[in-house]
């Protein structure tokens, strides 16, 4: 399982288990390379999550900027650590982010991947060569006054702020194009369904409307996570008793990222807390849950009521995106929304993901951070992509078929109901047992029963819009 | 939060924190109350779980066998103690059985609590007081040779065993319903679906078919697991290394336990590994969540298949059992496929913490066996109700619409399917377009397109029944 | 499987299935009849949820009231109702509340018992026989202008909100009692750990505090909450049409409401969305997790920090609360904090229960809202129980082993982390280095390795406290 | 979102949905094309999962030969659709497979892939152009006989048992490196724990046994599952009722199939059943969640006996892997177990992926095919990875701290319990508590208390190995 570099030049590397040959070119060391080859399991590299090096960049800035007012280090190492954090926070270093999403460590691994790569590519800024880490050292300049368990948990909250800044505009452009259709389908009057019975009549515009505002709600819901990841442990440094680090160092650090960030993040409030406490990721993950089961639910109703396109409810077609099967012609699929309730199913097992490694926190910290941020991260983007595939590819076609769900409300029995304040429960019930057991209408039904004229049914039930309330 | 027992006479009990008034009524001691004093959760007694306190029973009475043949205890120890076993086995006593079923301790209050019972009413049978445990000790006698954790896990495995055969029972008349519906529907033609999109025909007989035979598999899963549960460490005492125990005896009681219990127990390979080890657990668990799956999945179709009644799929109609609305007259709702489905989601759950509590056991023993013991016995004896109230209440009574089916695959477009090996995929593919675009029969597509004539239509699919292979 | 009523007295009955004799001692009549017969699955009625039947009869004096001021009922209506109503809020009559928690019908046989119940009751304080119904009707009078749709989700959040301050409550009771060990340890020095290994030094007591402190978040989240709860669909009756209510019902039943239980409630945006949506609940139930997470994470913690009493971790000592084997004498056993995790995994379980059944809902309805109720409601108490039980009879009595575990800090090699600063991180991995071959100490490794001074030893780590930041 | 592809040449093909220009180069179709435009959602191709692709390969050579034999196809077409089949089979044209491994349509995009390459490689195999479909069609030439309903759950399983026997021996391997251990410690006496309290001596070989063991019943489990998933619905088609297939084609295609792979598949008692079914599925991820909760109780339990070094458990010694901090030099953590746990959080996590997929089945086909196959092959990857890493990474340089954990005997409390049966519980508990409290050795507490002499000490405790049944 070893790995062998196919390198011409290498450099050589010293750690406490001893010397190892890195390649000349790679700006990682050999922290990372001990990680690549401890863990094989995901296959991703951690350069494949760009948000979570993004935070991670913006970190390692934020840190030199603090190290050096604080006089933690100096001009000659804040200035190259800090360029080069900025390059890794634009993602021109990501290949050089090759440990694996999985990972034992509790995120040492990205720590000390990120502390080498600016390192080694600070050395080249200021004139050195890679490796020369008596001139800039990965723990001792670029690490300063750092710790895996406050810079890694801070990376992973910075990510998923850009994570959800992003899905909430995904989430707008599928809640627009579910408010075209309400507007659309306003004057559609359909039958409503309670426990997939006929109930009372409503309008198409009104179920889409539910769509859209539902998913506002959810919105909502994200946007309020996003303080509450806000609030760091950077500072902290191991436990979070702050060791190591100068007076008002967590203070400034918190305060330059910031800046940088143009997004206001602030300190816990208890720094031990902070350090072993993942309820954010928890919070977080359950508001990704919440999304998914809403959109499981709207696709699990676009795929009942376009249902058919003969034998099923035939209320709406979705657009056809491609041939639904090697066997029968001419089938179309909703195969959007079968995607989406898919994406919904791998949100909601990695909740539980999250869930366990949580729990499963002991004493000062959770060791199995690295899996909650993949799951997390997982979930944001295919969430995001879901959620624009959903909008682009089949709310956006949706077409209704008016006349047919008309004559289904104008057949229902369910029109019953609005005859019960007038009639009462149990004539209005016997109304539509007659109506069902005659196959014919409630108007008929309530006139074979003498208890409706045709004149008291036009009152009553004569303005089918008007019973929906819209 | 300490009780106080309104009681006139008590008797002094004593253990390492001390001594406590018992009321002297009572055949459980300070064990017990200890527990109930402790654990105040869920506020159901494990006396209510009846095949429990049975396996505890068969249990203590095997053991007092086991030790008088081996000389631990003596005859006139023996005598009673497997006297009151009996009683306890045969539910004389499930309302002394008073420790609450979420419980901390691994188990011990339970085993404690059946310790004591015996003892005192062992100690009515040979003629002496309650609590002269100077002659019968609920732990020097009752409990010799055994330990919490061989006695605890075995009760269970028992219990899970008599629950198994009774669920097998109610799957057996679940199936039968549905074998009886699926002859009865035997030739009645429908259209199949894909992805609830209209395929091709086949009859409501086969689905109802499919549906009996899928039970039949995870019958025979069920009966999989019924070996598994019957491998025991009963004789490995605290961490499975017989400590405690003379020679022979977890072989022989083991023995004598399935000769009571008419059912080949077997003693496990290793006994300190199956002493920790909850992993028939897990299978048990997964196996009980497979059926939830399938019953979820046949209540949900059942819904889907009975939808309407007019706005809906509206091809089979089950039995009315109660009025559906308090504001809509006349409604009726599948309210018992609703519970089972809701029984499925409760059996998931509990899945769930049967997983996380496996997972949580930590060296030689599983802390966390109570929970899961509570778990399966709720989702075994909820599948059984489910099983039965769905064929009780809903399969028995179902009536099929057969007209209104056998018209919906007249009118299908699914049927060209049938013409493909003989047209071709594309050219099939047209007639379906041209049917849709146009509402008309595939016959009127076929001959508008001059693909068919009426002749070739009529041999390749005029014998629809002949298209579902039945 | 039908029920025979052992009664002499009885009255008839009538729904749209046919007429059935009622004992005439019940409250309840023949649509709760129906439900009895139907499900028979958990064994535990709706009576048993003392906060939900609350919450009813709230709703119902609040609908009674709203429909007297718009007319839709008399005052000969309203103020029996109204009374009756007042005493189901107050529990008089939970023994006629005899439907199963886990049934079908998306709640209906709930609204169904409650109407039946109040009525009954309404006649017989207004000087009529129990079902005298054209006297006053269980649905044209005491369920006048509601639904079930409507009715029951709002019964749930109010009782939801009930139990969510009550658990509150129990939350800070067991602050309280972190927080006093918090103080009473904030002297005592021990080793940190991350990763289960030797970190830096803490504090006991701020381990203790970072307990306190991150229940105090989920208090926060549970706060959070209750206004989300508060929005409701009252008015909305089938599917938030508002069908059957006059106009202003749904604001001014919204109004009473908020006025009888003193809370403030509001009307949803949107009462179509607001009757399918259960996303509220699904937040509920995740606060629910993220607490149980938290709970469980601190008993493990506890459990781990109390190993032994010798072959352990040892540090604290947890009460004794009942003798921990039946063949260990002597051994005592965490089982407060057992019993929490397990309180835990079936929170968590529940959790996945409510998200199944969440997911499931369909158009404009949840079918599936008894068992996320019967969810919430299991999860709320247990988790109320456990946090008073784990404050009562295990924090309070903890005390710490205070001279092991300043010795631990002593000999611990953690202690060069704060040499790194100065000595830079590979001189102080040399000093650990060799601490643990040779089994020496910090100080004497590293004059052993020439690196410190006894002088420059006691400069950097003489004050142990002080490296706690605390 | 539309992809444009940067080529000289093109062919043009076309679908239901219109015509569209094809890469020359392209092996795959416009039917992948539209899949390739409709999904992105993970960025994995399906071309990733080799064992699926060689399903699929597997499957296409059988079918062609059947399609043979019975007439459905000419030598002509059969012999270079096999060839090509044989090409896939082996990985060659993995690169074209190039659909979302998350996408809708129950795998028919997946199938349909499969259809065009085999098409166009076996068109170049007869000499043909790619695209000249009139020679060679996707769909009534490979695709013959078959249905993606059919195909592609029969890919699935074919890759599942491949990937199934490959993870027996990674298992395997890991079970040698336990037992390995399992004898160079079999002389070592501990302390064996009980709900982490110190309770009777065992050696660090049972420990390391039990967990060999305790593996070997997986592994067990695991082979029970691969007969399950040999029973195939190939030669049902589109719902299972053998539309579109010959007399005998299903019998015939197993057979040949079962030759290629050198494996017995056998066909499905009832095809419309098997169609639809997803249980065996279920099963397979219940038990690689058996299995994962397993390998995390194993890891849990040498990240446990592994802390420390000094203010822990101390037991034993994981191989260093890694330096463990950026900030505390000379830590090392326990990273591979670590990286175990979260393999293990991310399968149970998939788990409920797949339990939610197959409970959301509908009718007659279960369109959520495509999540179930993704989460149970990632399962199955990375268990083989996670337990290969375990054991050459972990295991294999476990070293025990032999005195210290026979001290920790010689000093424990624990061995009253080997008192009991002479001196009885309560006798044996007084030495207990007396020992605690003065903190001396049993043989001193006994003796102090009159209890024991010194020669009734060594005869009952002094021989410890003997204690341990080894």
């Amino acid at each position: 399982m070893s790995h062998t570099w196919r390198v011409s030049a290498t450099r050589l590397e010293r750690d406490l288990l001893g010397e190892r040959e890195i390649p000349s070119s790679a700006y990682w060391g050999i922290h990372t390379l001990r990680a690549i080859e401890n863990f094989n399991i995901s296959g991703v590299p951690i350069g494949h999550y760009r948000s979570l090096i993004r935070g991670l960049g913006f970190i390692k800035e934020a840190s030199a900027k603090a190290n050096l007012q604080l006089g933690v280090i100096t001009q000659d190492l804040a200035t190259p650590i800090a360029a080069a954090s900025i390059e890794v926070r634009d993602g021109l270093w990501d290949a050089e982010f090759t440990v694996d999403a999985i990972q034992g460590g509790a995120g040492t691994s990205t720590n000390m991947n990120a502390n080498e790569v600016i390192a080694n590519r600070a050395l080249e800024i200021a004139g050195f060569q890679k490796g020369e880490y008596d001139q800039i050292h990965p723990l001792n300049h670029v690490n300063a006054s750092q710790s895996t368990n406050d810079v890694y948990p801070t990376a992973i909250k910075v990510s998923l702020i850009i994570e959800i800044l992003a899905l909430l505009e995904a989430v707008t452009q599928l809640r627009t194009a579910l408010a075209k259709k309400s507007s659309e389908f306003s004057d559609v009057v359909k039958m409503g369904r309670t426990q997939l019975q006929d109930a009372v009549p409503m309008t198409l515009g009104q179920e889409f409307a539910a769509f859209d505002l539902t998913l506002g709600e959810d919105q909502s819901r994200l946007r309020e996570i996003i303080p509450l990841l806000s609030e760091l442990n950077l500072g902290g440094t191991a436990i979070g008793t702050r060791l190591n680090t100068p007076d008002g160092y967590a203070e400034l650090v918190v305060k330059i990222l910031s800046e940088l960030c143009e997004h206001p993040f602030s300190l816990a409030e208890n720094l031990i807390e902070a350090t072993s406490d993942t309820g954010v990721f928890v919070s977080t993950s359950s508001v990704l849950k919440r999304l998914a089961i809403k959109l499981s639910k709207i696709s699990n109703d676009l795929r009942l009521l376009s249902s058919g396109p003969r034998a099923g409810f035939g209320e709406i077609n979705l657009p056809a995106r491609q041939a639904g099967s090697s066997i029968m012609p001419g089938k179309v699929n909703p195969v959007i929304p079968e995607a989406v309730n898919q994406v919904a199913f791998q949100v909601i097992g990695n909740d539980l993901t999250v869930t366990m490694a949580s729990e499963a926190g002991q004493l000062q910290l959770n060791a199995f951070e690295p899996i909650i941020a993949r799951s997390l991260m997982m979930n944001l983007v295919y969430l995001r992509r879901a959620c624009r595939m959903l909008a682009d590819f089949c709310i956006d076609g949706i077409t209704a078929n008016r006349e047919f769900l008309r004559s289904e409300v104008e057949n229902s029995i369910g029109l019953v109901t609005a005859l019960a304040p007038t009639l009462g429960y149990e004539a209005a019930a016997s109304i539509a047992k007659y109506a069902q057991s005659h196959n014919c209408s409630v108007r008929e039904a309530g006139l074979a029963l003498g208890l409706l004229t045709n004149e008291s049914f036009d009152e009553l039930l004569g303005d089918i819009r008007g019973l929906t309330g819209s």
